[in-house]
């Protein structure tokens, strides 16, 4: 039942925009709502349901090594609704006509209220919805909800710097939030120290906000809007109004450092001239002042005193990092540049201001989680939903052209929680991705167009994968749009979702392609190649023991793992030649770089193990189905089990692309075991095991592992790490370094990225490296890393 | 020459009222100027030349002990004068004018310029007087100039209690001034952390200053002045314009403990509210809200902010005084008000807010120093001259009555420095007044009323000083105008010349009467009665000798004593009696009042002299010349010489009312020494000295002493302090507790006063108390001591 009415509502609320705002209301529950003085913020929970692959073992008699069937998955999602409050009416009239007959329990649901207008609406919220209303004290809820999102989501939080490159500067995750200081800018600003989840106190307060802003822009501008107001202050010259410092001593006062161009005197200039009154009339005194110029004078001097204010009252309890949100700052880069200014000036550097991409938020998502403390929300693991999410507020030049004021954030439950990854030098300074698109233009420029251009591919095989499916070419060009206009969109601002990496561009059409139904386009297509794989490998493996000289055995099991990983889906030039033709395993082979390899550790690897070094438990993060797991993979791990090593396969929890799910590697373990005895009898006895690694991207975020896995790698002494292939060891974790030794193997299968590091189509990255402790600045680590990329970009530049 | 030219100018200056504000500039030397965007400061000194008397003694052999004379003194005067900067060329023009001639020296001295005019004006200045300019930092003068005002100036700063009693609370005299943060709010705004004379820093500083209030209110009102924006401000109600914590959450939000009626958001209520702008069109949005209201928002706004500002660096430098000053502030009530309020919320009482009575000269202070500094004006003491200074600006209740922006501040160096006395238990704090009459209305009524009705009578005895002076009756009568008008003006603000006391007013008595040359009004009096108390020595001291019984004989001396008290002119029902006949010694002591007196602690100075104690050295401060002097101190001293004590008579350096001096009272002692032979001998063998106590008032300031008799007094070991007459003993240091025995000896001769301490006419206040240490808090001394006042004052008011 819910299947179809969820698909029926999805399709709808496309086809009629006001009904995208507040999705999946048929399966909503437990509502939340922060109502600020111009802006409410509404929260609720659904269950989304979609269709998934299900991969179910066959008679081991059968054509086919198993089934892959349709089924549904249930997904919570957490929705957050940003609109206008004085639209709060007509918005409490569409949640109850699409809410009525659905919820016969929502008269005994409790609706969490927070933020200053839940007094106001308390009553009409009560009578619209039939719900009891409860409020929840709303600085209790701020810092609920900002400890949430700084916890759960990456690049939450950021440094602004405007005409810097990159103009936003994400600070990934922190696993140590506490302490900070939150400056809340509304109507007026709160400055509440928080010390930990349940530990905060408001340190301190300043009425001139907001509403200061926009109460005297009111009374001095003509703009019908805040936001007209802000784009006022963006074109506008304040030192037509303010006084300088140069316009009182002439210059800079240099004795105490005052520069020149230093505002002395907000509105300084402003002041009636007695001289000029007695002339003219006091209305052309008044007049001469432009609106744009009163506009940006005004939102420096507020914004500049809520800096300073906050810098002292950070400084006076140790505080290191200044959070600020609350409606005054919506994203606005003036407003961002001149708080940042005004806090690097006071502290020299030593305090951090950094802004949220949800700031807005923040009320509701407290609010949200006080009323769903019994579901132990915070206990589960969240993850931005691209598709639904609206991104971060543009900047004003931008903000002119929106029409729609509602913006969204969607949050999707995990199912299990994740930890970060428990072999990771320093976990503090660990980022993903190699390179930041918003820092690279050229990068980006390449990878934003090469998203683009494989689009269509992707919509052909998400159809091909549900020809059966009567809607599937309606939901695949719905894909196509959406994505096509996400891409687009992140070219004006690359920095609308947290740092753009190619990583996030690949989970982006997941998601976008998981919002449209397809889950899985690859399921038909792995379980093809798996069954081809499966057919060869009784061969590969007999010649791999007829390999006498442990050194050559050791560098075909190595070429072997470098050829799988050429059959990959993902790659659009080797995906080309698959879809033309059979690639067999030897034309992979035949392929790759002749050694020495672009990045060849081989001799240091093979070094270490031809002197006797064994590891107690490798734990190898897959890539691709087919020949990449079945003629790669498990050869080499069949020689790891030989050598006495304990095996854990880390591979993906979710579907992407052709990687090999768990689900899948179940399966194929015990066909691979019927036709390996290695393997099989290091199955029985759990030396070989597979694990779901918590992700389901073609690239790995090591900071969000399963829990269980990261028990096991904890609990098994694990010593040695293998990632393989592009995504995981290039995209991400090129620089990714570890305590206990570490092999990143890989093909360059794409031409631009290949030849950026200084090599051709299939340039093979083989990089070992051993463990390494903490033992000198984790910063000088960092920089020695990164230079080989570095190089190689310098190299191809000149 | 230059006698009658002063005279003359001075004359002028009275009829032209124009002139009246830059005085003496014939005699003016150094000139500074601080030139600010609104104000400009000069300051200058001058010498002034003015009549006084002098005593020269006569041979043995003549008719009167000695000869009264008038002379010239020669006084040196720093004359501040505030003016609206827009007027600088015609005062410009007058000063060189006036100065034209006299100065030859002029075009090679150099004038200092500070604050941000400095630079705009330098040219005009320099091509004007045609001196040259040195420009001085403004911040350094700053605080040079605040130092100077906090070391000199008694009751220059004040904590401001708006509805309070008194509404100001001034601190008296600081003895460590250091550290404390002086918040200077011009146009903008800077906060300077001062931790000694040469060692300051600014610290911090904000945009949002007078500038901003004036700019904006320009922008927001029709005020045609900053002082129009300001009485607007002070008849507005914020609350039409601001949103409080009540318009948003319906009362007050408790949790964090913010009350119901503070300020949320500063201009929160004029925010352009879409719905309505879509009805009206927006001049109607924006006419909604009065002027006066929005100048009352946006005066607590700057105020607010700079007060929380201000606080916070406070606490981050550890400083607990706060000093606000500059062009914003200029005694507003309504601003200090908010300033405090916010010092006070923030700091919950523990850093000082305290405002400066002469804020608006710190800068042309500090710059006359910076050119004064081989004239070592800093190594002199100052006074401040009631007659020539303006006084406390008034609240802008009264700004609005008046039409003259001149304000003076003239300041009178004192020949010699002087340093606090050196047996106060605890100088901090002491303060030498015992009734505020700023707190206690009814005795201020009265007293006010007492010296209104009392100023006919100076103003006979000043044209009888001088009845040969043809002028004597013109200036008399302007002495009785200005000090009439004095206190009129006393009387609607108690708090202009820092805390009102009986004290304040018998020396703003003594400037004005000495500013019309009436230096020593009762010269000739005190002549005639010392002529006639030393012819009734010889045989006062033998009645005294012919008492047998030592206690009888003390009593008699102590009698003595105060009967000689008893001929004072300075109290009015006395001067009455002695008007009309004479009064004899005889017939003064049959008026004391009869044993037990008011205050008698005569069994305990009795008891502990009889019980053999001797002191080394006492310190007398005497009163009145004649009687009271030569037959009540001398037998006394003659008593305590004989015991093996050390006497030092302490008298006026210069003269007030009937008061002996010290250079009449060196021919005194000659006189006295002539009769007795005790005397004689102490007086060759230094056994008994003369010395200046610093001091030329009715009343005794124990905190500005002689430096050489600070030095005596030391040196000694004084172990006693006899202080003698209502002004001295009563009016001030009826409190006082010092470290070694003392001795407070006077006669009520002020029916009204009297009655107060629950006594009549001729009541006696002997009071006796024995030398502590600093043991307990010092508060609690104070609290015990005050209490025999006060409970006094509790049975009249009954």
């Amino acid at each position: 039942m819910f299947a179809s009415e969820t698909v029926e509502t999805r399709v709808k609320s496309i086809q009629l925009p006001d009904e995208n705002v507040f999705k999946n209301l048929k399966t909503a529950r437990r509502f939340a709502i922060d109502i600020g003085g111009s802006l409410a913020k509404l929260a609720y929970t659904a269950t989304v349901q979609r269709k998934t692959s299900r991969v179910l073992e066959d008679d081991k008699d059968a054509d086919s090594i198993y089934q892959v069937s349709d089924t549904n998955e249930t997904v919570v999602r957490l929705h957050f609704v940003k609109f206008e409050t004085k639209f709060i009416e007509g918005c409490l009239d569409f949640i109850q006509s699409h809410i009525r007959g659905v919820h016969s329990s929502l008269r005994e649901m409790c609706l969490k209220v927070t933020g200053g207008g839940g007094y106001k609406y308390e009553e009409l919220i009560s009578r619209k919805l039939a719900v009891k209303v409860d409020r929840e004290d709303e600085i209790t809820c701020l810092i609920k909800g900002c400890n949430f999102l700084l916890k759960n989501i990456p690049d939450e939080s950021f440094i602004y710097q405007r005409h810097g490159s990159p103009e936003y500067k994400f600070q990934g995750v922190d696993l140590n939030i506490f302490p900070y200081l939150l400056v809340n800018i509304g109507s007026g600003v709160s400055l509440i120290k928080v010390e930990s989840d349940n530990q905060f106190d408001r340190i301190g307060g300043t009425a001139t906000g907001g509403g200061t802003f926009w109460g005297l822009g009111s009374l001095l501008t003509k703009a019908k809007t805040f936001d007209d107001l802000l784009l006022l202050a963006e074109k506008g010259d304040h030192r037509e109004v303010d006084m300088l410092v140069k316009d009182i001593y002439g210059g800079a006062y240099s004795l105490i450092g005052l520069p020149a161009d230093l505002i002395a005197s907000s509105f300084g200039k402003a002041a009636r001239s007695p001289r000029k009154s007695s002339h003219n009339n006091i209305e052309e005194t008044q007049t001469q002042f432009k609106e744009e110029d009163l506009a940006r004078s005004l939102l420096l001097s507020i914004s500049n005193d809520i800096g300073q204010i906050a810098y002292l009252h950070a400084r006076l309890h140790g505080l290191k990092k200044i959070y600020f949100g609350g409606y005054f700052i919506r994203g606005h880069p003036l407003t961002m540049h001149t708080i940042t200014y005004a806090i690097n000036y006071w502290s020299k550097g030593e305090i951090q201001p950094l802004f949220l991409r949800h700031e807005g938020y923040l009320g509701a998502i407290g609010a949200f989680l006080k009323g769903a403390e019994e579901d132990d929300a915070e206990k589960y693991s969240w993850e931005e939903n691209f598709a639904g999410s609206s991104g971060l507020a543009q900047s004003s030049r931008v903000l002119q052209t929106q029409n729609s004021n509602f913006d969204m954030l969607e949050l999707d439950r995990l199912e299990k929680a994740t930890l970060p990854f428990p072999l990771l030098l320093d976990p503090d300074l660990y980022q993903p991705d190699t390179v930041d698109l918003t820092q690279d233009t050229q990068a980006r420029q390449y990878w934003l167009q090469c998203f683009i251009d494989g689009t269509k591919k992707q919509e052909e095989q998400a159809i091909k994968s549900q020809s059966q499916e009567e809607d599937a070419v309606t939901r695949a060009a719905m894909f196509r749009e959406q994505y096509l206009a996400r891409l687009e969109a992140l070219k004006l601002n690359p920095c609308a979702f947290g740092s753009l990496n190619v990583r996030g561009l690949l989970d982006m059409r997941s998601h976008i392609l998981k919002e449209f139904n397809f889950t899985d386009s690859y399921s038909q297509q792995k379980q093809l190649e798996n069954e081809q794989a499966l057919r060869c490998l009784a061969d590969r493996l007999q010649t791999l023991d007829g390999i006498s000289d442990p050194g050559d055995r050791a560098l075909e099991l190595a070429r072997g793992l470098l050829a799988g990983n050429v059959f990959d889906w993902g790659a659009k030039e080797v995906a080309d030649i698959m879809e033309t033709g059979e690639l067999r395993f030897e034309d992979a082979e035949e392929k790759l770089q002749v050694r020495p390899w672009l990045l060849d550790d081989f001799d240091a690897w093979l070094g270490k193990r031809l002197n006797g070094h064994t590891y107690h438990c490798a734990a190898i993060f897959c890539d691709n189905s087919g020949a990449d797991i079945i003629l790669g993979v498990f050869p080499f791990v069949r020689d790891l089990l030989k050598s006495g090593s304990k095996v854990i396969l880390c591979v993906n929890s979710r579907p992407t692309l052709n990687d090999v799910t768990y689900q899948e590697l179940l399966i194929l373990l015990r066909r691979v075991a019927a036709i390996c005895p290695v393997i099989c009898e290091a199955a029985e006895t759990n030396q070989l095991v597979v694990m779901a690694s918590g992700q389901g991207s073609p690239c790995l975020d090591l900071r969000y592992i399963d829990e269980d896995l990261v028990s096991m790698l904890k609990s098994e002494g694990t010593d040695l790490v293998v990632i393989e292939g592009m995504g995981r060891a290039i995209h991400t974790n090129f620089d990714a370094r570890f305590t206990c030794d570490s092999l990143k193997v890989a093909v360059l299968k794409n031409r631009w990225l290949a030849q950026r590091f200084g090599g051709d189509m299939f340039s093979v990255v083989f990089r070992f490296e051993e463990g390494s402790r903490l033992n000198k600045q984790p910063g000088t680590c960092q920089d020695e890393r990164t230079g080989i990329y570095e190089n190689k970009q310098h190299g191809t530049s000149q």
